[in-house]
């Protein structure tokens, strides 16, 4: 089944927006087998007309963002309803939800606010408890001869439009497509191998299979591996990628931050940091985990060298006999943070981030990660990520939270080879 | 002049990567006058063309991204050639370039990348430094009676992309468009004040003069506050612009933390920061700042009690008597980082991220903000961001950055009124 994204909105062509749409319907849509074809873009006013009836005669389903507030250029359902000819017809369920809204913040409601409460005869208002706008459904008997057998306008800003979509839209699609509602998506989320070395390990194998629909996305230290099929397919080739691939998959959505401080918690363990390149980035990540603060004690940001002395007892003399970048560094302030906060754990980095201060020994991107436990000896990790300051920071805070993962977890801390991975030192 | 941007590349319409062109491409263009009409995405492959023979009669400009490349799928230069009636030539510039970039990586060169130096007659070639295929520019002689006076074909990557339009395609641009010359675009940051405040202050009275065009690009505790026009206007209403606005502009183009940084090594000035809820995202932007070295020393994520405790020397008593999420407290962690630091300034934050944690006194999205400073007593600020956890983080240190840049220009610490501001406490 082929879709047409429709956008509309001034905002999003004059780049004062970022159009998250295309993307997001695209994941939502691909399990159902649904493919977008085409996603067109254009001003509110009356070219949506033009737009609309294009998309009806070129896809199965159509799907228009925007233009169903208020304001005199919203005229996506006048639009569609012209286009089909069907009458508008006001609905009091709508308008009383929407005056009631305005009434209980004690607001005035202007009477063009009400013009969101008319409804295309024959059409389904989807309910929107995240603003007034209602979406609308038109289903295969109002769409006449043409191509489209769905019609599905939505509300423009992301937080009305992706509860309406999965709580609304999705079950209509599934319904009306042979096959979907036994079709399923399963993500896995990785870290510490590259997109290739997957391929190579099961990518390549599943896909021959001819029954797996097989994606990947990688990121910087990530990598998502998706497969889309039947329910049964997907249980029947899970303990193969959990033999294959086990010890990389972190979650299966969760970020790594949510991954790491939900295994604290579950084994009521404690964590301290020790950042100097990454300069709070770790912290920073560890903490917009909600509930992070029943795990995360103290972050020590140690960017000069005194601060590494005085906040957490680096000795000066090591730092001076070996550089503030270096492996018995990196050890003493994670061991210096675990004992200042006196936590299970705690995790260091130290490195150069760049542009300036590299040197052949230790050229910009070299970080040294250590992660000091009561149950062990200290592990330093040698890394090198020659990327801009923001990637570099990113790089070396996933390695770190993947090192205490893989510590909790019992596995492997040493990483095989690969052209994404850290280089050990 | 209007535009219209084509975006090939069914990567772009699985969801898999973001497609920013257009809100890119926008802002480049809006300068010479440029307004893009309308945008569409259309997968790698014959589709191409049907987009490319449509957009040519319908707009002034049009810029196609993708496709370019050496795979099968990538048409676009053969599609644009066929639809004009143009034979491709090779370029042999270009065919030598790409293969000393090959030799020089010691790779070989597959057959089908020498299809990127063919070159339609008539069409200039645009360098590319960042990548192998080069983008095409087809001016007016060779687009007959289509409405479009030019055509422009760039890669797909980002990185690629942005170097060639900034390069090669505005000059073209602005030498055949009547007065693109002569304007400019002029950008103030503003931090502290909301978009309706900017627009009444000055915006309506600026748009009103009718020579200039005003826009307003509104993100969490930031304006950008936008100027089009002749260069002599913009610099007429400077003036008016700093009078009414000056406390509020924090640059013309810099983040705030590279404003606040570039402010302390100009004045060497040094700042240390104590965190409680915003977990390390102020040390974290700081340090995103390439040389904050040279004035961050410490930064102290006091997540827990007795972190605030053994890290920064705050009083047991004090949290005891007044919450961990107070005045006395903001204000005791902002000294004791300073101390502990010897810095000539410390922030400090502390408040309710939740979404847990709040109470009827203290709601979720309260935070005390502190400035400690070796010339003037410490400085408390109260606000209150009842948002989700990433954007209270981001809006709480954007206040703490804000307090600290007003107090070294030695400008007022209290802010007006407005929705989009903190309260004070």
């Amino acid at each position: 089944m082929q879709a047409e994204v429709i956008n509309t909105g001034s905002e999003l062509l004059l780049g004062l927006v970022q159009n998250t749409h295309l993307g997001w319907l695209a994941g939502e849509l691909a399990p159902l087998g649904v493919t977008v074809a085409r996603q067109v873009c254009v001003p509110d006013g009356p070219d949506i007309r033009g737009a609309l009836d294009a998309a009806l005669d070129r896809a199965d389903l159509v799907i228009c963002t925007g233009g169903l507030g208020p304001t005199t250029d919203d005229i996506t359902r006048e639009a569609a309803a012209e286009l089909l000819g069907l009458p508008l017809v006001e609905d009091k369920t709508i308008s009383d939800a929407i005056r009631e809204r305005f009434a209980r913040r004690g607001l005035p409601m202007a009477e063009r606010v009400a013009r969101q409460a008319m409804v295309p005869v024959g059409a389904d208002a989807l309910p929107n408890p995240n603003g007034t706008a209602p979406g609308l459904y038109f289903p295969p008997t109002v769409l006449g001869s043409r191509r489209a057998r769905h019609l599905v306008l939505l509300p423009g800003p992301p937080r009305e439009l992706q509860p309406m979509v999965r709580d609304h839209v999705l079950a209509r699609l599934k319904a009306a497509l042979p096959g979907a509602a036994q079709r399923e998506r399963r993500i896995y989320r990785l870290t510490g191998i590259g997109e290739s070395q997957v391929e190579e390990k099961i990518g390549e194998k599943l896909e021959a299979r001819g029954d797996l629909e097989v994606g990947y996305c990688a990121r910087p230290s990530e990598v998502d591996f998706r497969l889309i099929g039947g329910k049964e397919t997907i249980e029947a080739v899970e303990p193969e990628i959990r033999d294959l691939l086990g010890e990389w998959i972190y979650s299966h959505g969760s970020t790594l931050e949510e991954a790491v401080v939900g295994l604290l918690r579950e084994k009521r363990l404690s964590l301290a940091v020790a950042e100097s390149c990454t300069g709070g980035a770790l912290s920073d990540r560890i903490t917009d985990v909600p509930g992070a603060s029943e795990v995360f004690l103290a972050g020590y940001v140690t960017y000069a060298n005194e601060t590494k002395e005085n906040a957490i007892g680096v000795p000066a003399n090591l730092i001076a006999a070996h550089g503030a970048v270096s492996e018995p560094v990196a050890a003493a302030m994670a061991e210096g943070a675990r004992r200042k906060a006196g936590t299970n754990y705690a995790l260091s980095t130290t490195g150069i981030a760049g542009p300036g201060g590299g040197s052949a020994e230790k050229p910009v991107g070299t970080v040294f990660i250590a992660l000091a436990a009561e149950d062990a000896p200290t592990t330093v990790r040698r890394c090198y990520f020659p990327l801009d300051r923001p990637t570099f920071k990113y790089m070396t805070t996933s390695a770190a939270l993947d090192l205490l993962r893989r510590h909790v977890l019992g596995l492997p801390l040493q990483l095989g080879g690969g052209s994404s991975l850290p280089r050990l030192g």
